[in-house]
């Protein structure tokens, strides 16, 4: 019926940007009761939160917090900005710290203003004077290669070759990349990527979605896994013949499915995790 | 003042879907005028037309045919659809050579509802059917490798190592690739994969425009040269080390540009072409 199919929730994570609509009391319960094992966190939804506290609630519920959701956004023009960028990354470290949660998402960043070869020289020279600040708390970085059609402000780091050369660079336990199967599904070269990534120790994580023929809106128009095109579960074998024995993370932006009830959507994943991952 | 420069419109070509607004004859007129060597045309432009007078028209205004756009499309899960697509690329072969066209632009397509490699590979399969056709009416069939993001529909051809690839495969002086820098521009690879198609005589065509950012609408948000974040002169500057010395073939979708005034759109053409190519 469902050939090399998963049969549980054991490894099922869900981000808290995929409900949206709910706050993080509502997600972590919600989570819970439905038997989802794996939360991973967005920055914004902690904002004028006891963090420590919030952390406490995630385990309170029987949630693993798998990663805090994002840092990066090395890259500007602006020297100033890129300080920032850098102060505010390690805010995100110590906030992962406080929640108890071993990784932090990069989205990289790019700055139209100047090319992807300095974007990337800045993301490197970023995630370097990071690292000693990510040592210090224990902290996982995980890069994220996105969609080439965010190369222009989201990531100069768009295929996953590109994210391991970077992980590779830094040749360090706490650099690693995320496997991200709506940014990666398209790529030729994504089963060789990830074999070499899982070789080295850096697949760190990996998302999942799908990609929505037509779709409508370059951010928010995700779908559900088998709502699209992507071959979400050739990716999960190729990524778990990797080595990989982490959370699937469900990471789901779209306006219509926040629109929809989220009691209903929950179990919406919980079906098509099973049926399609 | 202009380092690099581009110092005359002696290469500068223009793709009919670039001024919509204007049929056939407006066109070629107002290319002609403006000093503009090239055209290249779009087949819904063709509709309901002599070709073979169209084609008279253009080189009576001085205009130097130089792709017919499109042809491809291979790829469907239903037999009929695939058998279809090839009859409408053999009337395009036709068309080009009615036109007097010695280029046909090949945007390959992809079906979602199977894998990408099932439609590779009948895009492949397609591309061998109709090469003796395009031999018998000596037409060039130019693979333009389109941006991962319409890898669903349109092209499972994503990037310019694969568009490489199949070109190399069939080994003929009638199949090459197109270098768009909409589609190519965020590539880690791309001088590399220029390199390696004008050595091997591959570089048939050369596509400019700009990537707005943000980009509003994933089809019909181009941008002219400058408007947004792609290094068009630094590939154009790849492009021609590689030995192509062909046309720069603007090719522009954009709702915003076709609701202004066609004339003073076609001098911002010309402006930012000197300017930005």
């Amino acid at each position: 019926m469902n050939k090399g199919g998963l049969t549980d929730f054991s490894r099922l994570c869900i981000h808290t940007i995929t409900t949206k609509p709910w706050n993080i009391e509502e997600a972590a319960e919600n989570y819970s009761k439905a038997g989802v094992k794996g939360i991973s966190v967005w920055r914004e939804i902690l904002e004028g939160r006891d963090v420590i506290k919030t952390g406490e609630l995630l385990r309170g519920n029987s949630l693993e917090v798998v990663s805090l959701v994002r840092g990066g956004f090395f890259p500007s023009i602006s020297s100033g900005k890129r300080t920032k960028a850098i102060e505010d990354n390690r805010n995100a470290i110590e906030e992962a710290a406080f929640l108890g949660c071993p990784m932090l998402v990069l989205v990289c960043g790019a700055d139209p203003a100047q090319s992807l070869e300095i974007s990337i020289s800045q993301i490197k020279e970023g995630i370097g004077v990071l690292l000693p600040y990510a040592d210090e708390y224990n902290i996982k970085l995980a890069i994220e290669p996105l969609h080439p059609m965010y190369a222009d402000t989201r990531s100069a780091i768009s295929t996953l070759s590109q994210a391991n050369d970077l992980a590779e660079y830094f040749n360090s336990p706490l650099v690693g990349v995320v496997v991200d199967v709506y940014h990666l599904w398209w790529d030729p070269d994504i089963e060789r990527q990830i074999a070499r990534c899982g070789a080295n120790g850096n697949l760190f994580a990996f998302h999942i979605c799908d990609w929505l023929s037509p779709t409508k809106d370059m951010l928010n128009d995700r779908g559900l896994m088998g709502e699209g095109c992507i071959p979400v579960r050739k990716i999960r074998e190729w990524v778990e013949k990797a080595g990989f024995t982490g959370f699937h993370e469900v990471e789901i932006f779209s306006i219509k499915h926040w629109s929809e009830d989220q009691y209903q959507f929950l179990e919406n994943i919980k079906n098509t995790y099973l049926e399609n991952s």
